[in-house]
C-alpha cells in the first residue's frame, strides 16, 4: 500500500522567533489612520486597546521577533505540528503532483488560532491586564483565547455573534469549559449593543458588530484590553511559526514547494504558512506561486475594493487600507464562519497589490466535496475553512495531471472539523447549497466606504 | 510559570509488536464456551465472524505479536502519542504527587480506538473480506472503524444504538464522512431487529442489541466479517502500543508509575495502558498499583458477578466468563456512552479475580468536575469516558497531598471531548445529574445469567 508520510521535528526545532515579512518587502504597506484625524495612528492611540509589547510588534520592521520562553513552553504541548505528504490523496487523484500539508488541528483548540492566542495572553499578563475582551464568529478564535486565558489566569470575555451563539452551543461550551464568559452579540453590555437592540431587538449580530462591542468594553475599562484573532500585523506575525516549521520539514522531505495554498478569512492562517516562504523568495530564494483561497460568498480579495475602511460595523476602529467589501457588508450564511469577514489583513492586501500572491474564490459545495475526498484518503476531517485550501490544492494537483507535470504543492490544513459536523450532515443530506451575496448590497456597502484623501 | 512537560518519542519508537499479557499470567483465564454445546470454542467456531489471523491472536499465548508493516505505517500518522507531566494540574491541586498522562486524542478519530481499528481492518483486507459489520454506542468505535475502513478500501456497516443515532448526529456524520454506512439499531435489516421492532416499534436500542444485529449480518454473509471495539483478547492486545510507549516515555522522564489509572467500559483502553506495566511486574519488575475506574451507573467490575455470560442481548455470541451485570441489564443514560456495557473484558475480569488490579466506581457529575479542572489547567477537554480516569488520578493525587507522599500517577487520557460538548453544556447548565440503575432490575438481569456447569 502506498502510504502517506509524516515529517516530524523534535521540540528543539520550535522556532525561536516569529518572522516579520515587513523586513523584506520592497515597500511598506500604507499607514493605519486615526478615524477622527485621518492621520497615521501612533502607539499611544492604540494603548487603550493593546499592551505596548503587541503595539510595538504591530509596527515593527525587525525581521525576527523573539518568542518569549513561556510562550514556547506552551507551544511545546502541540508544536512542532506535523507535516504530511498526502500520498494516498495523490494516488486517488492519479496526479503526478506531490501534495504536502501542514496540520494545525493538533492544537488543544483544534486549529491554528492558539499560536497567537497564547502569545497575546502572555503579553497581556506581563502588562498586568486582568481581562481580555474579544469577539468570535464560529468560535475558533474565542475558544483558542479561552484556552490561552485559562493557562495564564486571565479572565476572557467573548462576544459571540448571536446567530452562532444560538446555533453552535458546542463552541460556546468549549469556551465555558476553559472558564471564559461568552455573551451573545449584540448584547445589553455595551452602548453600541444596546443601541442596536433598541432599534431591532431581533438583530442576529455579525462579526463587525461583535468587534465593536469588544472594543468598546476594552476602551472603557482600565483593567481590560482587547484581542483580535486575525487581520492585524502582530497576529499574522505569531502565525509564522507554521511556515517556518514547514520550511524545515520540506527540507526533511528533500523537496521545496512550487505552489503554496492557504485559505483566507482575515488572513492570519494564510500568512502563517506563506510569509516565511515569501520572505525567503524576496531575499533571493526560490520563487513560489502563492494562492490565497477565499469563499465566493465573501470575496474580499477577488471582488473587494483596495481602500481605507473600518475593521468593525460600529466604525470605532482605526482605518486600514485593505481589500474590503465595506464594513456594512453582511455576508450570507455559509459554513466556513471563520472566513466571513468583510476585510482582508492590510499586509495580505498589500502583497496582493504588489503582485506577490494570487487569489481565487470557491463556493462551498465544491469545497465540502474536496474535504470528503481528503478525509477518506488522509483520515482527517477538515474544518469548513480548511476545505477551501484542500479544494485549491486539489485543483492545482489536477492541473498537474492534465499537463503531466510533477509539482510540489503545499497547503495548511488549519483545523479539524470535529466541531463542524452539522455542516457535513447538511452536505450529505443534500441540504448544503452555494450561497450568493446580493450584488446591489455589495455595491451599497462599497459606496459607503469612508472618504479618505490619498496621503501625501 | 511552572509548565507542563511533553515526553515525545520519534517514529522509530512505535512498538514493533503488541504485548500479550497471556504469556505472563500465573494462570490462564477460563475458556470461552460455545453457547449451544457449552464446550470451549475452537478457531473454526469463530471463523464465520473473524479472519483467522485475528482468531489466532485471540487464543495466542505468545508474549509478542508482530505488528504488520502497513499497520505501523498508518500508526505513524499520530503515533507515538505524547505523554505529558501535568505540572499545572499538580500545582492547582497543591499535591506533591507527580501526575503523568498519555494522550490518545491525537488520533484522527480523536480516541484510542484506531489502534485496533486499523489492525482489524488490515487483517480483514488481507483475508479478502469486502465488508465489516459492527456496532457502536456513542460512536467512538464506529467512527474509528470507518476511518480504518476508508484507508483499506473496506465497506463498513455500523449498527448505531438508535437513541445515540438520533441524539448524536455528529458522530454519525463523521462515520459517513469516512464513507461508512450507519444504521439505527434495532433495524429492519436483521431478523433480530425486525423481531424486536415487531414487538416494540419504539425500541431505542442498546449496545447489546446492536451487537446482535452486527453479528447476525456477518454470520449470514460470506463476504462480511464482524468487528468488536473492545472486550476481546485481540482488541486488548492491539491497545498495548499505548502502554509500551508509556514505559519508554516514563524512562525519558526518569520516573516510573506507582499508580496507574484507566477508565473501563469493555476494558480495551484500560488494558492498553496497564498490561505492559503489569507484564513487567509479573516478570519480576517493579510493583505498580493499577486502578480500573468505571461508571457507578454501569459498574460491572465493582457490582457485577464473575460468571459466564453472553456478549449481546440476542444471546448469539459465545459465552465468556467475566464480571457482568447480565446481558439483559439496561444501564441508565449517562454521558460516557463508551462505558455503557454490561460486561467487562474476560482478561480484565480474570486479573481482577487474581487480585492484580483494583476497581473503583464514580458517578458522572464528579467526573465532569474533574474534567473541567483538568481542561482549565492542562488545556485539553477530555471525553466523558476519560473524565473517569481524570477523576481517579486526581483522587490519588489528593490522597498524596493528605499523606504528604510524592507518588508518580499515570493515567490514559483516551480521547478528547470535542464530540461531547452537549454533556459539558448540560453540566454548566446544572442539568447533568448522577444516574442510578434500579437494584431490582440488576437483580433480575443477574438472575437471568445462563446456567453453566463449572468446567472439569
Amino acid at each position: 500500500m502506498t502510504d502517506s508520510v509524516k515529517y516530524l521535528l523534535d521540540e528543539t526545532r520550535i522556532p525561536k522567533h516569529w518572522y516579520n515579512l515587513m523586513a523584506d518587502l520592497p515597500s511598506p504597506p500604507p499607514p493605519v489612520l486615526h478615524p477622527g484625524t485621518l492621520q497615521p495612528v501612533g502607539p499611544d492611540d492604540l494603548a487603550p486597546l493593546f499592551p505596548m509589547a503587541l503595539i510595538m510588534q504591530e509596527v515593527s520592521t525587525d525581521r525576527e521577533v523573539e518568542i518569549p520562553g513561556p510562550v514556547r513552553d506552551i507551544y511545546r504541548q502541540w508544536r512542532p505540528s506535523p507535516l504530511f505528504r498526502a500520498r494516498r490523496l495523490e494516488k486517488a487523484l492519479q496526479t503526478p503532483a506531490r501534495i504536502y500539508y501542514k496540520y494545525e488541528g493538533v492544537s488543544p483548540a483544534g486549529s491554528h488560532k492558539p499560536n497567537t492566542a497564547v502569545a497575546q495572553a502572555f503579553y497581556n499578563k506581563e502588562a498586568g491586564v486582568k481581562r481580555i475582551s474579544t469577539e468570535t464568529g464560529a468560535g475558533q478564535w474565542g475558544s483558542s483565547l479561552a484556552f490561552a486565558g485559562a493557562l495564564f489566569g486571565l479572565e476572557i470575555q467573548v462576544f459571540m455573534v448571536k446567530v452562532s451563539y444560538n446555533q453552535k452551543p458546542y463552541r460556546r461550551a468549549l469556551m465555558e469549559t476553559y472558564g471564559a464568559r461568552c455573551i451573545a452579540s449584540p448584547s445589553m453590555e455595551t452602548n453600541f449593543g444596546r443601541a442596536l437592540l433598541a432599534k431591532s431587538p431581533d438583530n442576529n449580530g455579525s462579526l463587525g458588530i461583535a468587534i465593536s462591542e469588544a472594543v468598546e468594553v476594552a476602551a472603557s475599562r482600565e483593567d481590560t484590553k482587547y484581542a483580535l484573532g486575525s487581520v492585524l500585523n502582530h497576529v499574522l506575525l505569531h502565525q509564522t511559526v507554521v511556515g517556518q516549521e514547514a520550511i524545515a520539514q520540506m527540507e526533511l522531505a528533500n523537496d521545496y514547494p512550487d505552489v503554496i495554498v492557504g485559505c483566507t478569512g482575515g488572513g492570519s492562517n494564510f500568512a502563517g504558512i506563506a510569509f516565511p516562504f515569501l520572505g525567503a523568495q524576496l531575499r533571493g530564494g526560490r520563487k513560489v506561486r502563492i494562492i490565497a483561497v477565499e469563499p465566493a460568498a465573501c470575496p474580499s480579495l477577488t471582488r473587494g475594493r483596495y481602500a481605507y475602511d473600518f475593521g468593525d460595523t460600529g466604525q470605532m476602529t482605526p482605518l486600514a487600507k485593505m481589500h474590503t467589501l465595506g464594513s456594512a457588508f453582511m455576508p450570507p450564511g455559509f459554513h466556513a464562519g471563520g472566513l466571513r469577514y468583510h476585510g482582508m489583513a492590510p499586509l495580505v492586501s498589500h502583497i496582493k497589490e504588489l503582485g506577490l500572491i494570487e487569489a481565487r474564490a470557491y463556493h462551498q459545495v465544491s469545497c465540502f466535496e474536496a474535504g470528503v475526498l481528503f478525509a477518506r484518503n488522509e483520515g482527517i476531517v477538515p474544518a469548513p475553512e480548511a476545505n477551501h485550501a484542500v479544494k485549491g490544492a486539489i485543483d492545482e494537483a489536477l492541473r498537474c495531471k492534465e499537463s503531466g507535470t510533477s509539482k510540489a504543492i503545499l497547503f495548511n490544513l488549519c483545523g479539524h472539523g470535529h466541531f463542524d459536523m452539522q455542516a457535513y450532515t447538511d452536505y450529505f443530506a443534500g441540504k448544503l447549497t452555494d450561497q450568493h451575496y446580493d450584488e446591489k448590497e455589495l455595491a451599497m456597502a462599497l459606496a459607503g466606504l469612508p472618504s479618505v484623501p490619498e496621503p501625501a
